[in-house]
């Protein structure tokens, strides 16, 4: 795989944002290779995502950076600049539960995902073989509900020493704090075991069971501050029927939560998501 | 399609049930076409669809009543008896989405759906044309606010001179009283477009828009007392994006209405259907 | 709803499109409303959907035409450019089986499909009445075995007398010779009640249910010389089990083909649909 | 979880069918905790899955054979009776491929598959350590085209060795010959990567990207001599669109077969499995 560049963007909608950015692309050799962009007809915004070859590019990072600025001064637009080559550092925190670690373990080894995974962090002691055997560090921090602002302040440690770019929540049992979420805003994903907003909170499969639905869902999120309810980034669901027993919703949802939960994963390191008003725009 | 009996049994939970009802069924020349049984392991309930071939079956429906109880009684089951021959009559209430009663209409007209439909109830006239084309006797019942009791006993009064057994919302935006519920018991159900219990109330497309879901669904149920609460008896969903508008999310809605409530009231008229502590089993 | 612009595009992949274009719209007041791209870039294709809104834009129709034409034939360019107000004409062709013709009557009447439907065709008698209650033009075009070129001949003076833009095969059972499909070639969209490629041809149904698929599909597809062959423009699924007779994966099947067959005729008609390779671009 | 009983009948239809083998269980004092038939009316037959609580049965494995052979000689049934406590050995057969056999290994571990896993084998090196870290037995055989009898035959010595009751194949890209296949009988499952019978063969994705297709899908069957055509088991599919490239094709397909997989051998496992004429009853 070549490396490009990604080009993220929102901004105030208005005229002439797309020949600004394709002009100044095409001025300096960029052979676009993708493009998409969206508008919020309500709240006015503009978002884009273009992705370019590098090798006609006569810009190097620094200089795009200096040359783009102005334009986007000018055009009051929020960017980012990534590479595709670029292998971000993703922490997995996790509880007892392991089918979603063990998923993004593989994934990762296997090519899908594109970052390194140097910390696995867990309440929990059940990871660690795991960890081992795909080589990455692991540690167990206990969080007792007592004590629970020193086990976020070892984690917060642990993050900060790897570096991590981004935490995937691979049902992991424990409610972040507001400080913890802010120090990793739109950098936190989460795996809920329902269709959010439905069956928020714990024990989401046995309150789908009480409420008798044909269906049932999983759903992955940037972490907020409020509990469930930050940006949806996917969700999916399966077929259920009064055959199921609890036991037979959490088989099915585990095998949703993993799809649902890579996805976002994976969206997140090709940087196709832009979060904005509680929602994200998913480009694919 | 020859004409079969049905039996529907619920009861406690016990040893010997479906040999009692099968040895009763083939001592009397029952040639058993369809059978399928559901138990509820926690509240030990047994559920038992079951339907045979009425050739060479040497009771009469009175005669199989006669003798049929004082099993039911031995095993304290709640029991019905159904003939897939029989053509209940069905009313629809409807306003003025009309997607739902056309697709009824014509399904029951293609032969899909085994009813008559002898009424059309709307507070409003916009169905008046459709339900002439299919010959159905339509009734333009206006809803005030302030005179609803009195709509609803308009209601009750064409739906007793049919009579109707039983009755489709087909997105009928008028909230019924316990009352008229009460006298439906089991017998009216409605399709909420959304994926209960997720957005329940009104306006749930743009409540689901505000939230940023990426799944939008709809559901039918049995209409109880407790709004958008009854028992579920099918849910579907269909996926939405950022590019979906509003707009996008109502008519994606509309083929997931029309399709989650034509299933439910086909499943009910084939007798497929039990309802208990507000779920349902549904025969397959 | 106001109208708008779309422009449709292919070209063979250079670098500078996206800035030409969008530049050539900025210079003249469009303010563009959505825009999506794609790049085959085995083939090295370009293809692009761009649409913007009238009020501040300067040129018109003639001037657009005029002052557009040098850039895309330096750009090598196929071009086509559309207004959301248009109404094409839209004529639909039928057999015995009226599902999919009531579906896409009932939409249009509804405002779902931005069209006119000003005819309808049938080798049967049994639509006239629907036709009659939409109030569409029916004619009865009988097609024996051994006057086929005849029939096809009346089809033909139909179409052209109308005029139509389009025609949607929605279940007419009759293979359209070759001569007939280049008089419309990308105009005609079939819906065959399989997912093709698998069991093309006739009575799918009965081949899914001998070989035992545990999914059923629909695919709506733009006519070729070669039998259920053309260009894929959507296709759906539901899933089936050992229970469900011929009958039932045929009903089940109707409500695929009717959703399938619609959307398809839905995105040709918003000007979504991007045909080459034997393949579709579907902007959405 | 408590062992329980399971007994799979199939055999002609008739009347009494249900009432003989009900009388029959329930005369010793059976619990019957799920039952579940099918009939298939065109060839005439009877198929049941029954499962009931062994504590108070008052027959053990050698009495209930012993005493239910005449009843199945009478009625000509065939039958198998199992028991949920039962942990069959399956051996895996992958190439280079990890995706399937890593799901099937933590599914295993995690309890979702009640079997043992005794043999990994595999015409490459790729697997060892996964099967090492399981603590599975792993055998490297390589299959060379000139010398595939060869191959074969150290392959069903390992088999016979282990022994196994059924056989996994987790992506393994080698043709099993008719003898090979003729010794377990319904006891190998197959994930095939497409939609069967769409695009049966070699590079099935490869296929579908060329045909333009908008769903992919995945088939796990079991294996007959005719290659790609055993009785279907479970299918699934998932949407792509033209922005999908083949090796997207490849990684959206890799979550299909492992389900799609998985679910084949759990239903296998648990004995839900009737296959004939070429079909499935997947008992659920």
């Amino acid at each position: 795989m070549k490396n490009t560049a990604i080009l993220l963007i929102d901004c105030p909608d208005r005229k002439g944002l797309v020949a600004a950015i394709s002009s100044f692309l095409y001025t300096h050799g960029a052979n676009i290779l993708h493009a998409d962009q969206h508008q919020d007809n309500d709240l006015k915004l503009f978002f884009m995502r273009i992705e370019w070859a590098l090798e006609e590019f006569d810009l190097d990072d620094a200089s795009f950076r200096r040359l783009f600025q102005p334009i986007a001064d000018r055009l009051e637009m929020r960017w980012r600049l990534e590479y595709s080559a670029a292998r971000p550092a993703m922490a997995i925190f996790v509880s007892r539960q392991l089918h979603c670690l063990a998923d993004l373990l593989f994934r990762q080894r296997a090519g899908e995902l594109p970052c390194r995974i140097p910390l696995i962090v867990s309440n929990h002691e059940d990871a660690a073989d795991l960890a081992r055997f795909y080589g990455v560090e692991f540690h167990h921090v206990p969080v007792e509900a007592s004590r629970k602002a020193e086990a976020e302040e070892r984690q917060l440690e642990l993050l900060a020493r790897a570096p991590v770019d981004l935490v995937a929540l691979a049902r992991y049992m424990q409610v972040l704090s507001p400080r913890f979420v802010a120090a990793y805003e739109e950098r936190i994903i989460n795996v809920h075991h329902s269709f959010l907003p439905a069956f928020g909170g714990a024990r989401p499969y046995h309150a789908a069971f009480e409420r008798g639905v044909k269906l049932i869902g999983a759903t992955s999120h940037y972490v907020t501050a409020a509990l469930d309810d930050g940006p949806i980034i996917e969700q999916d669901v399966v077929r259920v029927s009064h055959r199921d027993q609890i036991e037979d919703l959490m088989q099915k949802g585990r095998d949703l939560e993993r799809v649902v939960l890579s996805r976002a994963v994976k969206w997140r390191l090709e940087n196709r998501i832009l979060a904005y008003a509680n929602k994200t725009v998913v480009f694919d």
